[in-house]
């Protein structure tokens, strides 16, 4: 076993991911934690001690609320301008500026925004695919963090130590496809440094920092899927430190050390 | 068991990941597929049909030559200029311009560039920090697909047939920390996409496309790491349909498309 920052990793054996299936038809006020640890329970993968429990953040929102009814939404003349000129739901547009801080690309029907959590993604990651009626649209959680540390004692008071990812589906300058990538986290720090370690060769890292959190949204991804309805993965045995003040800012580029927005 | 375009996944079952712990150092002409198979075997790890194998392409570049003595480069005017200002090697400088195609941002002592294959990454993906001698550096391969398609046939040669996939550690736009990503593949389409179908609701995707190549890529760099010696992971229990005419190439996103470069 070798050590690296924050997170003991055992290469020989190995870490395992798998989806928890049979989650009920999340709404408001659904426990997510006793939701999950049942459903995992159900399928005979017990949730244990020192598990990444990695959720779509589509139901942490549903379970706390944040979704919005189009048929309330009165759009401004400028969502309404713009939805025109690239056939969109003005009501949708003007949810999607009303979850951003600003603007960081409007180009043709696409806007890059970032949201007031400081995410920069498509349409302020307002999701309109599958919330459950096509006149409702699911609003990313207002403090993700929050969210996966209220997951987490959830899942503490029932006896599971286990760090909470919330992840979402962005997309990526550059790259086509997207990934998922975390949004909130609780219980562990979401970035492993090398800096000032040495590799094998005597050579010291000056800048490496892996973004842990982002590699496990995106390998619970693969047991997820958006078809199925498995909106909940856990990856087993990668070790983690307790840091209970972790939060996901530390991934948040600052916008005075960005060069692209 | 459930299926999604290319990838069949089994939630229950899940995904193991496993670092290959164990190789030799690799110098020119090192056959790749014998000494990763090798490696695997010594462990109790052994490969087996289906497996994605996910190498780092720093051993890759060194099995194949990439690399370059610093002694042998002649820096430019711009090289020497641009290193004085901020305090760089112009022999390093030299070496990122000539690997890029265009640099995209220049901004302080950041150099961020397109290369010849069309990755936008830092100094060109060029590697200073473990090439077995301070004085040498690591160049990402020519053509990774192509050392991907070389590595899937040794492995076949061998009798296992794998995917194979080829990263590198790259930092993003707006979000701190690297990642692991794909710079080549071999045997199984790198996008998984939902365009065209329906979720659990029967609201139709008309814009997902998940780069599984990514999260896989990421999902590996969780058990193989920068200090320890573990350049190889291998990902068991994604199935996919073998492509042999997949690439990276729809991964990477057309300047015409792109609101960053």
């Amino acid at each position: 076993m070798w050590s690296v920052g924050r997170c003991y990793v055992q290469p020989v054996s190995g870490l395992q991911i798998f989806g928890v299936p049979g989650l009920p038809e999340i709404v408001e006020g659904t426990d997510l934690a006793a939701s999950i640890v049942a459903a995992a329970t159900a399928a005979g993968l017990a949730l244990a001690k020192g598990d990444i429990v990695v959720v779509t953040s589509k139901i942490v929102s549903k379970a706390e609320g944040r979704t919005i009814e189009l048929a309330d939404v009165e759009p401004s003349a400028f969502a309404i301008e713009w939805s025109a000129t690239w056939d969109k739901d003005p009501s949708v547009i003007e949810v999607v500026l009303r979850e951003a801080k600003r603007i960081v690309r409007q180009s043709g029907p696409v806007l890059i925004t970032e949201t007031h959590h400081g995410f920069v993604c498509a349409n302020s990651g307002v999701d309109q695919s599958s919330s459950g009626a096509h006149g409702r649209l699911v609003l990313l959680p207002t403090d993700p963090d929050a969210s996966a540390r209220r997951l987490r004692a959830g899942l503490a008071a029932l006896g599971i130590d286990a760090a909470v990812i919330i992840s979402d589906t962005f997309g990526r300058a550059w790259r086509e496809g997207q990934t998922d990538i975390a949004i909130g986290i609780a219980g562990m720090h979401p970035i492993r440094s090398y800096i000032g370690q040495f590799d094998p060769h005597g050579h010291e890292f000056k800048v490496q920092a892996v973004c842990l959190a982002d590699e496990l949204a995106g390998a619970a991804e693969l047991v997820k899927g958006n078809i199925s309805r498995v909106p909940v993965g856990v990856i087993r045995g990668c070790e983690w430190e307790i840091d209970d003040t972790a939060t996901i800012a530390p991934v948040l580029r600052d916008q005075s050390r960005d060069l692209f927005r």
